[in-house]
């Protein structure tokens, strides 16, 4: 654990800067729009250890993987989004002297995110030879003109005389840092000094994965008006140099917009004007103009979401923190796109679509944005159902798996453990379309394109089966379940269970499906007949004395003890012991036989409930980012409120407190819902399902209340929760909802708000 | 299956050239005298698709591996032996058309390889614009110098007139076909075009793995006279012209000697001179001088190891063909080498140890060749206990855990089903102590340094094991079994045994021990009785009810089928199956439990080994180049003659028919002992222990006889089998043996031979 920002309900601000932190730091202060991102890097450049990052979603190379031990049924390629050029360089010599952080002498350092909507400031003084300078950096990405980047310096001479020079540049040189031999991805095309642009495209690459262009454009302001420097090219850059001497007293402001264009909208040779014309329309405002039209949007969406906490402003930091990162990564403009692991704050995960939308994404989405936000999500998923056919094929069946990494549909990882047999992917995002549906009450994905996704993953899951004749059931072998921490095991309770579901929605949904839609799927009574002979018969794993769910067939011959039995200096294990060593321990990375429970909530007694949690809790290192938020939500509804505060805390200020330590690689976007989740579902205890809202509300004890808002159904609920919990329909029709058991009407606006007592 | 060269008692010959099969006929004309090695390559080059192959023994790189999804305990990189610089080179222009079989008119092609001592020849008539010249095209890698090769070529013009350019170089502008991103491993030093020679050193690398310099250096002669042609250079590559006229009936005659010196022996700035040392002797000879030098070397080899076959020309062909690729690859000459899977074949498997030497080789070794020879490879392991102890301290265990691939002693391979979980080599490599042990009776091994290398193992399997409460039994998790079409299951009947059995062994062997040795070794009473607690708990898994041990605990709740049931055109199922698919079948590449049984042969009864090899051999694809054999011994033992010479035939002539359809690769060199162990130990029942030896022979149904030889304890034994069987003592003190349960007494001379009716 460790924290370098202050504690402040809208700001993540630190007036330290440590040489030591500076990927933590990065991580922490990215940025992004949907359509592009970057990490907290420094416009004026840096020479101490950093993590590059800037990226433009949807544009990837498949880096190739088929070496030695390639076999049928592996990916042919590790698929990752690439560094694009870094836009926000604005070099800085003072009097001759390089300002770089790693070497300048500096004082009165300032850098802070404001969540508002996602502007990054950062100043300090710069102490150079005859002159004290004050420096002040301001950047966002436009959630008006998806496309444009906002950067703004100020540079105020506090003593002395400055020689100011900028270099404000596009910087295409550069790399991943995971990237194989050092391998460079794109291939400069054209500079063009004149209009202020570079061009590049990905190199061709053996596996017909499309070559993405872009198109990288900038233009300055000085003092607010339009400015050109002395503009210099190389291949894949552009500088633009600007010199100016000032007083004491005196300073200069420089504007840098920029414009990003890629192929994925606009073909190649249109490009350039394209983004000429982008820039004219940005270059229509000032920076603080375009600010404001930006501030505005954001504003929209954060009364539709906003979480407030009461009494704990770390608390109430952290969950401001994770909506606004999750909203700078995917905000449903671009149905192509999706949400990766790490968005745009880093480079691991490649960037890439991972089942953790549809498990933790969509059920906070659901309730905090449009509903056409999240139904984007499912029609991501349809539209490449025929990657997910594909992905069957590879391993010789049927049917449609969707991939556990991918920007297309294709599986892009590189690890059989993972591609081939993490197979319980294919339910959650059957389940995403259970959850869309019943919440919104929209039927019309789940009778169309949703009844394709449901059959494929069903077919997938009963030619996926194999029936053991000694024991007369449905098995499934082979998988690695939500517990990463073992691969390749028989019969995860987990993945049968959910397996099984699956198969249960496929057959309850198609009598209501739309009629072509059904007609086309075909399916026949015998191979309904035999889903239900699947769903009856299959293998569940369980312990009758422990009175418990079995994680796989030999999880209790394990070495069982608890995770506190592990000495602290050798948290987290995944960074202190072998990869043996934790496969075959008993430790569990993150909820499995808990993820089944809590999909499928009213389907198990209290009492199941609680002996599988008091049994896999304690065994459970929470190693991965999904972890504390579902065992939060059980805690919470198993009435462990200690329990659930403590890892609510966990997933809300995961990053913010860098709990596992891995935080400078980039922010665990996907898992940012879980403070969400933890409070709406574990605090206030909200579920749903086809029949309404249930809400089962209570306040955390050091906490003096919280409220947030559901978007349902075409309306905006709030619910605050203090010593009361108060019920308001802040617009939409009446409607009836369940709190703690009872019943209660609420009608629009405040005066027929509802108070309960809790 | 597929058959390119002809039936020949001692020759490997075709007739024919089909560009199709070069690179199976490469792999099968591959020579080599176990200091280098290379595939039947064409000197005058070739245009059509091939497999470029020259290897030097102990000369790798290590190539990365640590990419993306590296995790604690994987190796670091993957090693493997690369291409070193090709040196046959002998170009050739007939009246300016480049010779070249991908494209020159030929007839009478001939091809053939000479078991007798290794010695390639070649020929055919090129019919080019003016003349009709046949080219003969012999070589040899030499036995009585290691560092050298010769080679020769005659040109005889049939008709017409030929202007003939020679163009003799060496080229070490190679790359591996496998290598990522086609990289080059070696850097050129230098090239020398006075003295004829190349040197180069590979590429630095960040694992601390030393560099290799190699110097190569070529001479010619000119019918019979030193000859200097007009030598060129460029980096890498050293080029040597020669040109002349002959008419019809005149020929040319030109010889290449080649010296290969390598930083292994001689120090980089001693190696021209040392080379030049070298050449001088090869050249103070012709190549025919050299041939005869050599050949009398194999005569004295095949005279203690010659396995005679009669009626079957095909299988006498496939063991002699074994026999002579295994010598070619391996005789003991150095104590730093080992025999890599695929010898100096081809480049998969990386020309690295695994556990095939001890498991499939030794079994062999032990009586076809002295037992220096086999001891060397014993002391290899032992030199290498300190990686071994690498290797475990990386799992974060205790003891010694042997590569499962490997120059140095440290693990090389890049899967970590393979090389964390495949544990049971180190259980081979304890039994092959216990082979030599028990068939030589030289105790100077297993008391000194073979108990070192014994207890590393036992703290290892000691340390590995862990403690099931709830069966209140020992465990092995999370291993790969010898049957690598399943990954990661648990307690594999086979390790578990084998992990016992090295307990066993070493407890046994410690009250024997050298004295300094046990004081260094320092086990405890504590520890010993651990072990011994060990070895009284372990579980290993049966099946009552079938009668059978159980591969491993979920294997029975497969969907069970027999092998038989796959369609012809899905075999071999590894190059026709998804990985997923395959790990998932019940079906069984290579002796799993039936390995078990077959090295613990006199612990099973007869009733238990039937029940098992009735269960499981019906299931197993004999896709493992070290199944068939396995198969064939038990299958003789229990009196299922027709399975016994159908499997024989599957491992003698794997290669030569190309069964698994994947010897363009290479050949399998370390499961070329399986034709040898088939007829020694299945059809002649050979078995021994420290009481001595017996047989029990038979003689396939096909066959009129056959004979083999037996290096035992300072003796050489005959064995020859027809209507009777025949045992001769041709050398050394008398000896009791059993046949068939019978007691007989040699004595020294075939007037003393005793022939038993069988």
């Amino acid at each position: 654990m460790k924290r370098i920002f202050e504690i402040d309900p809208w700001l993540i601000q630190t007036h330290r800067f440590d040489q030591a932190d500076k990927r933590l730091q990065e991580s922490i202060t990215a940025i992004g729009n949907g359509y592009m991102g970057m990490r907290g890097n420094f416009e004026e450049g840096y020479s101490g250890d950093y993590l590059q990052g800037t990226y433009i979603a949807g544009t990837w190379y498949p880096d190739k993987t088929r070496v030695g031990w390639w076999k049928n049924g592996y990916p042919e390629y590790f698929g990752k989004v690439i560094n694009a050029p870094s836009f926000i360089d604005i070099g800085i010599q003072i009097n001759g002297e390089t300002i770089d952080l790693a070497k300048t002498k500096t004082r009165d350092f300032d850098l802070a995110l404001d969540m508002h909507q996602g502007l990054l400031t950062r100043s300090f003084i710069a102490e150079v030879e005859g002159a004290e300078v004050r420096l002040t950096f301001r950047r966002f990405l436009s959630a008006v003109i998806k496309e444009a980047a906002f950067i703004d310096v100020a540079a105020e001479v506090i003593s002395g005389r400055a020689k100011i020079k900028f270099d404000a540049g596009i910087n295409g040189n550069v790399v991943n840092e995971d990237s194989n031999y050092d391998e460079h991805f794109w291939v400069p095309d054209q500079e063009d000094a004149d209009k202020g642009f570079i061009q590049m495209t990905t190199k061709p690459n053996p596996f017909k994965v499309p070559q993405f262009t872009i198109t990288v454009m900038q233009a300055l302001r000085l003092d607010g008006e339009p400015a050109v420097g002395t503009r210099t090219t190389a291949p894949g850059q552009l500088h633009e140099q600007l010199e100016m001497l000032c007083d004491a007293g005196e300073g200069v402001h420089l504007e840098k917009d920029v414009v990003v264009v890629t192929s994925r909208d606009v073909k190649p040779d249109e490009q350039a004007s394209r983004a000429t014309a982008l820039m004219q329309a940005a270059q229509a405002n000032t920076f603080a103009q375009s600010l404001d039209a930006h501030t505005a949007v954001w504003a929209k969406r954060w009364a539709q979401s906003d979480v407030a906490i009461n009494g704990d402003d770390a608390a109430q930091q952290g969950i401001r923190f994770n909506i606004a990162q999750m909203f700078m990564t995917y905000y449903g403009e671009d149905k192509r796109l999706n949400m990766g692991p790490k968005g745009f704050t880093g480079e691991k995960y490649g960037g890439a679509t991972y089942w953790d939308t549809e498990a933790y994404v969509v059920p906070m989405y659901l309730a905090v944005t449009p509903p056409s936000v999240t139904k984007g999500l499912l029609e991501y998923r349809h539209d490449q159902l025929p990657g997910a056919y594909h992905n069957s094929q590879q391993q010789n069946l049927a049917g449609a798996l969707f991939p556990m990494v991918t920007f297309n549909g294709i599986e892009c990882h590189n690890e059989w453990e993972i591609t081939f047999e993490e197979l319980h992917r294919n339910a959650a995002i059957a389940f995403a379309v259970y959850q869309y549906t019943a919440y919104t009450g929209d039927e019309s994905y789940v009778n169309g394109p949703g009844l394709e996704v449901l059959v494929g993953i069903a077919r997938f899951w009963a030619d996926r089966v194999h029936f053991s004749q000694r024991k007369q059931q449905y098995m499934i072998h082979g998988v690695t379940g939500p517990n990463e921490y073992e691969n390749n095991v028989n019969n995860n309770w987990y993945t049968n269970t959910m397996a099984s579901w699956c198969l249960e929605y496929a057959l309850a949904r198609l009598p209501k499906g739309d009629q072509d839609v059904v007609a086309k799927l075909a399916v026949s009574p015998e191979e309904a007949d035999h889903w239900q002979d699947i769903i009856d018969r299959m293998y569940k794993p369980v312990d009758h004395e422990l009175g418990i769910f079995v994680q796989h067939d030999t999880f209790l011959d394990k070495d069982i003890r608890p995770a506190s039995s592990i000495p602290a200096d050798q948290r987290p294990i995944n960074q202190h012991w072998s990869w043996d060593r934790i496969l075959r321990s008993p430790f569990i990375k993150q909820a499995d036989v808990l993820q089944g429970i809590y999909f499928l909530n009213d389907r198990f007694s209290k009492e199941q409930k609680e002996a599988n949690f008091d049994f896999y809790e304690p065994l459970t290192v929470h190693e991965s980012s999904l972890s504390a938020s579902i065992h939060a939500i059980l805690a919470a509804e198993l009435g462990k409120e200690e329990k659930a505060v403590e890892l609510y805390a966990r997933t809300a200020r995961l990053d913010l407190d860098n709990y596992n330590n891995d935080t400078d690689d980039g922010l665990h976007i996907t898992s940012m819902s879980g403070g969400w989740l933890a409070i709406v579902q574990g605090f206030a205890g909200m579920r749903y399902d086809e029949h309404g809202l249930r809400f089962k509300p209570f306040l955390p004890t050091n906490w003096s209340g919280y409220s947030f808002k559901l978007n349902y159904q075409g309306r905006i609920i709030a619910v605050t929760v203090g010593d009361t919990a108060e019920f308001e329909l802040i617009a939409g029709p009446a409607i009836d909802v369940t709190v703690s058991g009872k019943m209660i009407h609420l009608e629009e606006g405040a005066a027929h708000a509802q108070r309960i007592n809790i």
